[in-house]
């Protein structure tokens, strides 16, 4: 977080080093690639937040996105998002098989969307499904009436040349015909996809990543790659497993 | 579908028989309980399409639901509601843990969502969960700013009071805090749950059922003891089973 | 246990009352009936210990199991078999795909197989899987050279036609061929199938049960009805559902 | 196979080239490292054959078992092992959560070991579970009594020290203290384990493998990389995922 009165706003208690926070860049590559070459402290992300900014990326870097309208972001997550040790609602016999809405509002998450993407109305809703690494974030936004398809791949094609660790699912035929989570374990890979109803401009926009990589510790190494010079791929070249 | 070219536009295929459409009563009771009990041709219901009506059924009916808004709703489903017969995204290795947003738009299912609750603007976004039995829908729904949490427990508690197998879960404690189709799985019950944002007026409306049971033929069982006057629970009392 | 020096073996600590013993049925009705109409105090019955004695219940019966020979029963388990109550074990990303020899030997249900079928030298080797209720138990035994297929259908019809909780399932097409305790979720049905290798006798003999039914309190309540004279199966009567 | 009329009784079908029989090395490294680095041609070996071969390695290249004696191997393996086509049995409402003996004699791979290890009574168990990528195989054998823990422990280090992919995993804490398939999705380690009864002599092998490497394409890369003078492990480092 960039401002103390945000994090007492989503944390709930005041932040105990206030005068840090400017110090740090938030370490996204997609973001702030450039600050992180010099930058001397980077934050850590959060893996709903980093699958809902990617989401949004194209539209936001290119214009499409107007950030003053309503924004709903529905990420569906694996158990490895509870952290290590366990509670009684990741007990195997209560978690498997879940599809359990457990956050409808309020996920701290929202406040890294919020600050980055300069949004103003956006709400994250989280719900657990039956998976051990891995989120989707599907994100609802009206686009402009008159708004092509064409129009979006143009802008998704510019993004993901511009970032070595996303991808553009978008395939007519096929199982994976968007982005999936699944094959994503261990990888540091950001697939993303969307859907235009021409007819409305409601575009739907699809972000999957490994929270365990691309949503947390992977990022983080990309970051330090960066920080130091290296090869922004450098030990995050693992592509997945298919099937898994 | 109450009407020919509606069938063809979400069919893609003249409907064969189009003047036999307005005879039929669509089968889900807690809509037209009164109707089905001299009705003699009932339609069976999308399973898709009934979670969500039953989602935003307490709205519509009590008025605080303005059908000209756009409504969102993501539904999260099983394997099962695929059918008896596989195909390639259903063999296990392509379908175990995965997170598949399979119809972005454009699924069957919302025109009945249109035709029974008379929306003009909403859509239905299908995911595939690893689940066999199960969908949840979740609902975005703009209220009137000044809606209350209040008022909303007032309106669910006289839907549910008014019907048999729906059931509010709304719990501050526990696992199971929201609806779950963990646990209905071969029981007829819908339970509904919501979570109000007061401050944007941002509500979030859940149904919870088992596609098999409630989505479908459960709730065909349920019409026919209310066109035969039976008791509407008979031979659907099973309550499901925890843990599963 | 019947015996405190077996129970000081099994469970490592002494029996807080061994007066008790003998005082007290062993709660399987397959095995213990006749003594169950007039017992005063009856005993619950462990989970695996129960697929694994109806799995050789037959062979007993019959006389084909020489009680002198080695027998190996392995046993694959869901997760409600570890209890309400979690640990590191049963944590989501820790459980969830799992197959996992937990106890090659010295699980505690081995001692009822000993004590109610007299066998001298039988391991119990355990294996959790990814399942939430459930436990097959396989079993390996010698017969004598010349046993045939079609003595083995005379045994098994006839100990199946004998309890109405067992059930055959031998079939030679389908997708349900072998016991299967995916399908018994919630049921008090033990199912049961064989193999003979007629050239070299050994016979695998298995047993599928739901093991918070048949395993556990299913059969405390089969007990009881049998106790008070009511029917054996009332309260029982759920057949498990299919998908599931 | 090395002779055709194995592989007429094992495949139900006459061999269509017996005479390129002889001129195949089977392409197992820990069995076969010597004769691989100037074989011609390489056979594909069977990834249920490889879990059982490499469980009764240790016990094998030491004299411990006595190859006329019955050995038991029970195999769980998962969904992956049935090809890239899916069947009636593998569509995910009838394969998700089961535990499905498919096989309880007679599987072809039974060949494998028969051959390789020159086993004379052998019979592998067949059982489905939850799971995409991984097989346990876990081999009931009966030792010479006065075998004790501290000889296997000598056996199990020299196998291990001798061959790169084959790993002892032996804890008396934490959740992995067995081989676990789980975790080698991806990888091409062979884990090994062990337990003994000291009384009694009967002793539990395991191994876990990732059907998908370990058990075929793994071992296929592994041979060229050895038939080619290569380093063993070339293109197959890649050591697993926790968790999963």
């Amino acid at each position: 977080m960039r401002s103390a009165e945000d994090y007492q706003k989503w944390y709930q208690q005041p932040h105990t080093a206030g005068h840090w926070l400017d110090k740090f860049v938030y370490g996204l590559p997609e973001l702030h690639r450039q600050e992180l070459r010099t930058a001397h402290y980077v934050s850590g992300v959060g893996c709903n937040a980093t699958a809902s900014i990617l989401a949004l990326l194209p539209l936001a870097q290119s214009g499409l996105l107007d950030i003053a309208q309503k924004v709903i972001v529905e990420i569906k997550v694996g158990s490895s998002e509870g952290g290590a040790k366990g509670n009684p609602g990741t007990h195997h016999p209560e978690r498997s098989g879940v599809v359990r809405t457990y956050a409808p509002f309020g996920h701290r998450h929202t406040a890294e969307v919020i600050q980055e993407l300069g949004l103003s109305n956006v709400a994250l809703t989280m719900t657990s499904v039956d998976l051990v690494r891995g989120a989707l974030a599907t994100a609802h936004v009206q686009l402009e009436p008159g708004t092509l398809t064409r129009d979006l791949w143009k802008v998704y094609r510019q993004v993901v040349a511009e970032n070595l660790f996303l991808r553009l699912v978008k395939e007519r035929q096929g199982v994976y015909r968007v982005p999936e989570p699944k094959i994503l374990a261990g990888s540091n890979y950001a697939d993303l996809g969307f859907d235009l109803d021409e007819g409305t401009g409601h575009l739907v926009a699809m972000c999957a990543i490994d929270n365990l990589m691309k949503g947390a510790s992977g990022s983080a190494v990309q970051c330090m790659n960066i920080m130091f010079g290296f090869d922004e791929t450098l030990g995050l070249e693992f592509s997945g497993l298919h099937p898994i």
